[in-house]
């Protein structure tokens, strides 16, 4: 069978074993084969993306530098793509765009090949995936149960194998929780860093494009395509990288008050099993309090966000044009229990607005208290899952229970990384990462390992195809070696901690380097000199920085020091502290210990 | 008469010819003998105020660690201090905190002396003075004439000379509006670089604690006092400094079409005044379109914002209580306009309040342009004055027309600084910078400037005192000295601009440095060395970077490159290029070529 895990496509293309277009029509046909005719509202024709499989088959040296070469995707039809209509899950909304969303148009641009666009819980308000007259998709595990939402056709089509990746909507956990009941990677972006211009709003202030793949490397593929800033959004941001954690981490747990399985045994024992695979990956759990992140995530649907809904479409439901005027064309098609949800916006006041925000404001400093004690938070993705049954007699309670740990996160500034973690009486469920905004790399790249670790034989969705290897992490910052008085234990140690600096590793550098004693440094402090022939290699720490960190710290280290580039033992390269050569004229050569702590030991 | 601006406050206590007890005697006599009883609501008793004064001049050794040592100082009386009841110009309302603000605390924690809380306009809505139940202040000037609001008291203040500095609190304009009136300086900083914790609020997603004072060289002494994170303040925020200009700078000015001076023409006139006064600085001025920043100040008052208002005080205006219920012993004192205004706040839906956000959203990034055209915005404070009878007969537009250039600086997130630039009938005028958030410090420098060469023979306020010396400049960022492929016109320098580096001198290291060429360095670079001996001048720039930016830059220097520290010829010690020993064993010295750009003229 096809494999079209991105990294695995990217060999097969690289080795000639397959292309494009023979890609694109076996999409095509696993897309008529499949039994869940309801993950798809539109389709591109197949002779279209045929051609576009042909154009770039034919424009083959452009492969390398197309990070999504001949890669098949989806859209969730909340998303503009030029050719088809939107319809956000109400046919009587549908409009033609005539542009592709900024997401779109940068992974088109990339090589990925638009297959279709999926179905979805009306207006994206849901967490089911039963909420649209174009009929509800289901857990590929199970008929009776149910596929999650908002996004769930996209999550359907990544876990039956039909397109590589998908993208989706997160505003309350649209991209994780269906990500859950479908053994599939769910990636949350923070918020603004990937743009959401030509996406049907949900609450403006919240959304985001959210990524749909069979493993977190094949998600960070499709991240660096997607993101950046946009001047065309206003929401956008401009794009950081903060450290998540270094060699050492500690993980948040629920402690045993904020436990909520919904009685669900078996879930509550695959997320107890989840700690224990990250404690395997070296993690250590960390109990805390889920209150204020639950008070947060509560504000979502019974505060004054909703009134972000009906600002969105809140007309369109009301039967009403542009002009606040009847239409007569309106609409047997609006989901009535999405409908009261969104008219729920209408009951609070501008005031109203205001004190919920400045409730926020206040949560998220007690919030940040929690950042202070953990690296990462450790959550179970839903408490539960439901039959479609289940669902039909109480829409709304049990959708707000699947959200009771993702609803928090966009409001609180987070990103987040839904993982699968095994099954239970056959369906799967997943535990998500979540860390603070900017974090998004290192999520991912822990995010791998606890789905590798916390899953056994962990495959594709609902296929038998094997997650493919992992691929090289990305940064999770800048990496700077320190030398002397900036090691753990040294008397300027703080000058990186104080600024959310993480160790990432003890090391030293390749063995041709020099160390000095420098003169008249007050601490004390080492000059790491690359020697011209021979030296030896010398112990070192890396540590992890975002950028403005980083600019600060290197504004106040004092001449004769300077932040140069250093050669590891590993023959990687990094920032690190180097020396002007005035200084070591006169400098002891202490090279022979080894390092600064052993020529410190000596001389005490 | 003792002259209490802060530098020269400073010079006679470290003279000794005057002590912290004879500065506190003479502002009690002062505010005794002042002829506008408006100007505070309390006064800290005079023997306290002693009592702190002797404690001071007994620990006299904490001087120079405390930079506002015996500085004596007001706060509005919508500012917490510990011993006096907090009013925000509304008897009904009073509280004793038992607690000093933040900003209160902290500038008393470095020596300053709390003296007495002043007048406003009730509950800080406002721009007039008038709206007080506690009197309103006039201008120094002439009684006839308004003093300015919502900080009147603290204004005038500073301009009789009363104290040193004063704090204001502004949201709209009410930091700015009246140091125009009152001939002094008025600071506005960056949302959240103070703390607003112990602030009565206006709207407290906007507002800003401010500073009245004689010269931005003394606003520039308090705000390092009062600035850095609170983390009790929910919008408190990181402090960032961002430069605002180079050596060559361009500013904003209103072009034709976005004129109005309400027919003052002499208003009109000292605006053109102050704009050749910043040519004369070296500033190249640039009209621009005003229409998206009047869109946005509009928001404040006609859009949802006002909702705040209601929020913070509302109940209190309809005489209920915490519970919502009829509070018995309300309560005449409710100012009939403010409570208007405030009321006003409960037409808006929570929809209208996100529909507000976005227009917002949308017009910041049409503003975004006109910085990537301009550093600085200079504008006229006010189109105008009015006298007070003026304002009783039509208290509402006339209010609205003073905030015409002020109201949009908040909601944009941007920093301003109002200094004097003359006189027409007797009565002073301000214009304001206004730069993007974090670029405070560029603002003082630039706008201490402006205010001695705009105006002639400036005075502080209605004094006769001449303006003391300006102080030393802040930083406007981290100050990177480049030497080859980052220097204008050289193949880096992108790396530069395109970070939103400014240019601050082109000049040369001192004499002892050596500047080497570097092998197989592509595009060609040098390495410049600090002699051990002898050596050269050599040719350097200056360019200023944010901490994010300088972090990124650095990040990207490739070895044997190195960011260092690097002497100028001034004998300044600014960041800049060095080189690590290894690469300049068989590196040319090219030296006496003086610097990079005349060895490549020579090379070619």
């Amino acid at each position: 069978m096809l494999d079209l895990q991105i990294s695995v496509l990217q060999e097969a293309y690289a080795s000639g074993t397959t292309t494009p277009e023979q890609v694109v029509a076996e999409v095509y046909r696993r897309i008529e084969a499949c039994s869940d005719q309801a993950v798809w509202i539109s389709l591109i024709p197949p002779e279209d993306a045929a051609a576009a499989a042909q154009a770039l088959s034919k424009d083959g040296d452009q492969r390398e530098e197309m990070p999504l070469f001949g890669v098949p995707f989806a859209i969730k039809d909340n998303i503009d793509c030029a050719e088809l209509p939107t319809t956000a899950g109400c046919p009587s909304y549908a409009y033609t765009p005539g542009d592709d969303a900024t997401a779109v148009a940068r992974l088109r641009a990339a090589g990925a090949i638009l297959i279709g666009k999926t179905n979805l819980d009306q207006f994206a308000t849901g967490l089911v995936g039963t909420r649209s007259p174009y009929g509800s998709p289901h857990s590929p595990f199970s008929e009776e149960y149910i596929s999650g939402g908002s996004s769930s056709g996209s999550a359907v089509a990544v876990a039956r194998g039909l397109v590589s990746f998908a993208l989706g909507t997160d505003t309350a956990g649209s991209g994780r929780v269906p990500a859950s009941f479908n053994n599939i990677v769910g990636y949350k972006p923070t918020r603004g860093i990937g743009s959401t211009k030509g996406v049907v709003p949900a609450c403006r202030t919240l959304d985001c494009v959210s990524v749909f793949a069979a493993t977190c490397g094949d998600a960070a593929v499709v991240k660096k395509v997607i993101e950046g800033f946009d001047a065309g959004d206003p929401y956008s941001r401009v794009l950081d990288v903060r450290p998540l954690h270094g060699a050492e981490f500690s993980f948040g747990v629920l402690d045993e008050g904020s436990r909520n399985f919904m009685a669900d045994e078996g879930a509550e024992a695959l997320y107890d099993g989840a700690i224990k695979a990250l404690k395997r990956l070296g993690g250590v759990p960390v109990e805390f309090d889920y209150t204020p992140f639950r008070k947060a995530a509560e504000l979502l649907y019974a505060g004054p966000w909703v009134a972000e809904r009906y600002a969105a479409i809140g007309r369109h439901i009301d039967g009403k044009n542009e002009n606040d005027e009847p239409r007569s064309d309106l609409a047997g098609d609006i989901d009535p229990v999405v409908a009261g949800i969104v008219r729920g916006g209408l009951s609070s006041s501008a005031v109203d607005a205001f004190l919920g925000q400045y409730l926020l404001a206040d949560l998220r400093r007690t919030i940040d208290q929690t950042w202070n004690q953990v690296d990462v938070l450790l959550l179970p993705t839903t408490p539960t899952t439901y039959r479609k049954d289940e669902i039909a007699a109480d829409p709304v309670s049990l959708n707000a229970n699947l959200g009771l740990y993702t609803n928090f996160v966009n409001l609180t500034d987070c990103a987040a990384v839904a993982v699968p973690v095994g099954f239970r009486n056959g369906l799967p469920a997943g535990a998500t990462l979540v860390g603070p905004a900017f974090t998004d790399e290192g999520l991912l790249s822990l995010g791998d390992k606890l789905h590798r670790s916390a899953s056994h034989e962990p495959r594709v969705g609902a296929t038998d195809v094997p997650l493919s290897p992992s691929l090289a992490g990305g940064s999770q910052g800048i990496e700077l070696a320190v030398v002397g008085a900036h090691l753990v234990g040294q008397p300027l140690n703080w000058q990186l901690t104080s600024r959310g600096a993480k160790l990432k590793e003890a090391t030293h550098t390749t063995g041709n380097y020099n160390l000095f004693a420098l003169a008249n440094t007050k601490p004390a402090k080492p000059g790491l000199a690359r020697s011209v022939r021979g030296g030896v290699a010398i112990e070192v720490e890396v540590w992890l920085l975002s950028d403005e960190a980083f600019g600060s710290f290197t504004a106040e280290v004092p001449a004769p020091l300077a932040i140069g580039n250093v050669e590891l033992a590993d023959g990687r390269w990094v920032k690190g502290f180097v020396c002007e050569p005035w200084a070591l004229v006169d400098a002891d050569d202490i090279s022979k210990f080894g390092g600064w702590r052993a020529y410190l030991a000596d001389s005490q």
